[in-house]
């Protein structure tokens, strides 16, 4: 008697974010996996924000079944000034194209509390796919210390591993959006793969993939090249490239599918204060240190090294065009 | 009418310390140098036992003309427990091998003072090699703003660049050993060369090369055999190798001939605080970031990245035994 694959469930806590809105729409044509719901986060544009662009793409997906959860305003510590990159994004965090307003609503539970209802409802099943700060996965393991177990795996989209930030050169802009909430999760004992910049930079959408996009009858495809004009310009001006790095759609296909990278295994710390603020540094574990320290029997995280971009590009645009 | 090419002026800035007392001899068995002194700092050793060891190496050598100046007792800020790496050197810093007392003393100035005298001096002649936590030199730094114009290069040992630390996963030993002075140098616009750990790990010297010291008739040679054993084992110990790191005579052979190394550049920063404390992070210089950061402005340093191992280790026993 042969069994059907389970769908693997998939909630993805996002600040939507252009990368954010291409990686919701290449879950929602992923057949491997179930977007069993959305939980909003500050980032790229300010939580109430992502929340109204996260109903938004769901209406354009015509999938409002999906339900979205309102993440924290502020961070852990409530301590720190938040950092919106809508010079990234946006004004909007959607490409400034003056959307219309979703018609439909949030639920009545946070992020967190939804998170933690989840996993109690499928214990052991739920990945969570986290593209913006940690804020609200950390918010989850302080109020239930059971919940690191009791999900199924934490891929989140954060970190320089080896490489120069993308904030200041010590910092990735999901960590250093909550530096204290990092270290709490990449501590917590879950099984966690950490897809950084020194991955994300090697997957770029070049303007030949954008024209391709632009021929397609696709909604997404369609959607996207609205959007993604504003993108195209910040990487120009910041990076000279006339390209896009697609950091939160690989995150969401590392999740779809981990034999897209290859990762190592080892403990990560994140520095919370000073000019290194957001820093996370990767101990590989083969090292014995005469002293004691802050990385010694902590749990290890799986890091993403290698990344075959060119099956994540194609990946991307035949979801979207599909 | 030819010139007689001027050996460059060198003062050696160290901790002895057993890969100290190598690259001490095979200073003064290097023609392209003269050693014009010795400074001393804490590290592997208290100062006050560094200061012995300097002069009692001098003496082994032969060569008590060398001046010996006493630097710091304590960090810069004066506020850190010093941390001392007997358990690498043993307890003399030399092995253990209860050497006697020295004859000579150390010069009346202090390695502040001397410093600055050199490079006055002798100005844009004097290249620095520091071996050990780089208080000395901060202090010549703070006390003559001129002083890191004066000087011809400062090469030195310290830092762990896209590899773990030494110390703890983020910290090199001598950055670690006092941060805040580390990170004065690293901005102080002087020419430097620093040399790391995921360069010096490349530079092994093995049982085999031992045994062929064991077999020489050279007084260097024939020392560092009664001085090695400590060192090779708490390598073994330490990281399961049958072979020692040449830490301090890479740096001193990068300082006599450059091109047996190459290094990249851009900017060097020093965490000073919290659980990465000592890290050095290096900025490539290659974003355009869209706030300030702490590495704006600041002056490039070179940073050493391939080794020619061979050769260096060829250089080394050539010298110990020449």
């Amino acid at each position: 008697m042969g069994e059907t694959p389970e769908r693997k469930k998939i909630v993805i806590d996002t600040d939507p974010g252009i990368d954010d809105a291409l990686a919701i729409f290449v879950a929602l044509n992923s057949p491997e996996i179930e977007v069993v719901g959305l939980t909003t986060i500050y980032g790229n544009v300010y939580t109430s924000l992502a929340t109204r662009n996260a109903l938004h793409l769901l209406e354009v997906a015509g999938r409002n079944d999906i339900p979205v959860a309102e993440g924290s305003h502020v961070t852990i510590t409530n301590g720190t000034k938040l950092r919106i990159a809508d010079f990234v994004h946006g004004a909007d965090g959607l490409g400034n194209q003056n959307f219309p307003s979703p018609q439909g609503a949030k639920i009545d539970q946070s992020a967190t509390d939804f998170l933690i209802h989840l996993a109690n409802l499928y214990p052991g099943e739920i990945t969570i796919l986290a593209l913006g700060p940690l804020t609200n996965l950390a918010m989850a393991i302080q109020q239930d210390p059971e919940f690191p177990r009791k999900i199924r795996q934490i891929v989140l989209l954060g970190g320089a591993f080896s490489v120069n930030g993308n904030v200041n050169p010590a910092a990735e802009a999901n960590i250093f959006g909550d530096p204290d909430a990092a270290d709490i999760v990449f501590t917590s004992g879950s099984d966690i793969l950490a897809v950084g910049i020194n991955v994300t930079h090697q997957v770029v959408l070049t303007e030949d993939h954008l024209n391709q996009l632009a021929q397609s009858k696709g909604k997404f495809a369609q959607y996207a090249c609205k959007i993604l004009g504003v993108y195209f310009a910040y990487h120009h001006d910041a990076y000279s490239m006339r390209g896009v790095y697609l950091h939160d759609p690989t995150a969401l296909l590392a999740a779809v599918d981990p034999s897209l990278l290859t990762y190592t295994e080892g403990v990560v710390r994140v520095q919370t204060g000073g000019i290194t603020r957001g820093l996370t540094l990767f101990d590989n574990c083969k090292k014995r240190y005469g002293e004691m320290n802050e990385w010694f029997d902590k749990p290890k995280v799986k890091v993403a090294i290698t990344v075959d971009a060119p099956a994540i590009v194609k990946l991307v645009m035949d979801r979207l065009m599909g």
